[in-house]
């Protein structure tokens, strides 16, 4: 369905009023679509179309919608209205937007909710921010370790309805303390007088609700789950967490990472929906202190000021010499950043990282200060540039300076991020412009240590 | 489990041949973690290891391997050992395992397939790497639209078994062309004599074989499924793909665009398994292209000789200038390409984040300018630094010159994604590097016209 073309057949039904036709549409339509259409809608019509929805769909679009319009919808919605949409949304997802909005939304919203829902709601948002606890519903079947598999076949025809999956069912002890975890397709499979332990498949695999959203992404990755349970530190089952938030969770985590890396803050919302003050704000701040820091080079620059007089063919190189050193910089602190994240890599791995920085640092050095040695050796010989009489001390002077300028970006970039992590930072804090400027500084007074070692007596 | 501790338990059992406690050890024994484990062994405790395992965990144990590890597992077992293996492996490991393999490996492998299964693999390898149907497995079970829930049960009862999963089935018409899914949880929740047709929950959302890997991802996360049919162009259902392999693919697509950010190409592997030559080759050759570009900074330079010997002090800022440029470049493009890779924003949005990035441009360089400014200012006041007689002037250049790179700094970045989207390049290609490199060019030449402005007929 391409949904670009769309609204103009909508927007004709809406105008004509066929609200049947209308209804018997939205009927057919996933809710997801339905959302996307009414992000393109004006307000009021919007609002009608919200209106025709029945009320398990108008949740379920609701929940789709992002966070500005639901705020907005929320405010021209009547109080019943407004209770119906919640009852019907999924735990979860109802958490999710008492977190998102703002406090005296959310105070009124709390208002509306039953004192059940109310307790759910309240229990979901006790939970730090992006620990799992934000991302569990309560929504889940819980069977007996008594039963068999027919019993809890008919236990789930009676409570499973409207649950948010019935994929992974649950066993629990009177306790409520969490067993075992079946899949309904094993246990239709199951012979019907099968006990559900033996139909389980240990080992059980499950998260505790104070964990980071991280440590769920990590688990089910590895074990190739749609859902899994949730329990306290004492193992008492507190809801499920689905495939589906994790891929969420997954997108957004490498999100922060490739923004973290590109040297700005996390946005925490799409680019479109951050405001223009609060953008500049959340890169303003990484770009000053990085700002602050590249005015070192300045110093360092103005220390060898007596140098660059005395042969101003030394200044012509610095911005090749030291942007090398940042390029290699980047590319080794963002495979490293990204391995971590992937847990390809442990903090006790640095040493084997650092050995093998080490050789690629001197072979790509090694290869750049060959091409900028004969950049210099050609352009004199074509009489492009003229460097001088001491033109081939220059370009041995380039070329050392960028083996070591290349192998220290290189080292820089790859063990910051290590050292980041082991001080309990985010190494993806360690971005590209940040290692750049690091790099930067050092890479200046490498240049001009080897040209004063090469160059003494000639040039200098 | 902690897996640090593990290995030193089992490689006591293993040394002291204690195989039947070994053998039980294992059978209650994720076979994720197993294979993290034989990770860690040297090859032939790992190989004694996993001739201990049943053949179905064998063969689950083989698929969470890494690709070199089953290169080698495969030389050292028997042709019959390689048989079972295969037979047990879900269809889409199967094929992941032959595109793999180099070509010698991959021939012995098709050699020992029964014929059922060669047409298996055919069929899924005939597609384009990065395609759907790479990912799709052929192991889901059909029904048909003349069903009842109960004949629907009574169908998964008897085909179900080994199925990759349950959670959905297809109703497919007599021709074999797909018509509608329908969770397992809903066939269990209605009434037995309901038709099939009637429960499922339009609308269908499928894939094509030939899509693209990213248009999977896409599906997958607007309409939160743990499984997508996939039919041929004709809408004759091949195969499903499952939101397991869902995850993987976000995680690689975001590793591609982090990696390629940081100026490299993809690894296409974890860093630790790709080869020290290999990986020197994927970040040289970027490497060398940025570092000829950046030799344009050389030659720019040379172009304003004259002025840095008459005024050596414009020298010292020209590191400080350029690298803001780049940072503020780095940061545009990250942003910008992850909000491409996510589809927030679209082609056509590209003169709404011009607009928007020309603001921030703007307010970012004044704020560097004026950081920039007060600089020359205090270091001269309190004589860190002595910029000559002409200090007001150069601070003057600073800010006028910071603004200028800043901005355009920020609108190469930003607009660079666009570009290469719309001339059908990856967007992640404009690496932090490759923008840098082009905004240091620009942002000498900006700088020293700046310079000529201002200081004409003063310092020049």
């Amino acid at each position: 369905m391409d949904t670009q073309v769309l609204p103009v057949a909508w927007k004709d039904l809406i105008q004509n009023q066929r609200w049947e036709e209308l209804r018997g549409r939205l009927a057919t339509t996933h809710s997801s679509d339905i959302a996307e259409l009414m992000v393109q809608l004006p307000p009021k019509e919007e609002a009608i179309l919200f209106r025709l929805l029945s009320r398990d769909q108008a949740a379920q679009v609701f929940s789709y919608l992002p966070g500005d319009r639901q705020e907005e919808l929320i405010r021209s919605l009547s109080s019943d209205e407004m209770k119906s949409l919640l009852d019907h949304m999924p735990p979860d997802d109802r958490t999710q937007l008492l977190g998102e909005m703002p406090p005296a939304v959310t105070r009124q919203l709390l208002q509306i909710l039953s004192p059940a829902e109310l307790k759910d709601a309240r229990q979901l948002l006790g939970y730090p921010e992006h620990s799992v606890g934000r991302y569990m519903t309560p929504d889940y079947v819980a069977i007996g370790p008594e039963m068999t598999a027919s019993e809890a076949l008919e236990h789930i025809r009676k409570v499973g309805r409207g649950k948010e999956t019935l994929d992974v069912v649950y066993i629990l002890d009177e306790s409520g303390k969490l067993l075992e975890d079946v899949r309904l397709g094993s246990l239709v499979l199951a012979d019907p007088r099968t006990m559900v332990t033996a139909i389980a498949d240990p080992p059980l695999v499950s998260l505790v609700a104070s964990d980071d959203r991280e440590r769920a992404l990590e688990q089910f990755e590895k074990y190739d789950r749609v859902a899994l349970p949730v329990s306290d530190a004492l193992g008492n089952m507190l809801g499920i967490v689905t495939v589906d938030d994790i891929l969420d969770i997954a997108e957004s985590e490498a999100t922060e990472d490739i923004q973290k890396l590109g040297g700005s803050e996390a946005l925490d919302a799409p680019y479109m929906q951050v405001g223009l003050l609060s953008m500049i704000r959340k890169r303003g701040g990484w770009l000053s202190a990085l700002f602050l820091g590249e005015m070192l080079t300045a110093t360092a620059m103005s220390f060898f000021e007596g140098e660059i007089a005395r042969a101003v063919v030394l200044a012509l190189f610095v911005p090749l010499i030291i942007s090398s050193g940042g390029n290699s910089g980047s590319q080794a602190s963002s495979l490293i950043i990204r391995a971590l994240a992937l847990r390809e890599l442990k903090l006790r791995d640095w040493f084997r990282v650092f050995g093998r920085e080490f050789v690629s640092g001197l072979a790509l050095g090694f290869m750049l200060g060959v091409i900028g040695f004969f950049r210099i050796i050609i352009w004199q010989h074509f009489h492009l540039t003229n460097y001088g009489e001491h033109y081939l001390l220059l370009a041995f002077t380039v070329w050392a300076s960028l083996i070591g300028v290349v192998m220290f970006g290189t080292l820089a970039g790859s063990m910051l991020p290590f050292i980041l992590r082991r001080l309990g930072f985010d190494p993806a804090a360690s971005s590209a412009p940040f290692v750049a400027t690091l790099v930067d500084v050092t890479g200046l007074c490498i240049y001009f240590l080897v040209a004063l070692l090469i160059l003494r007596g000639t040039l200098l």
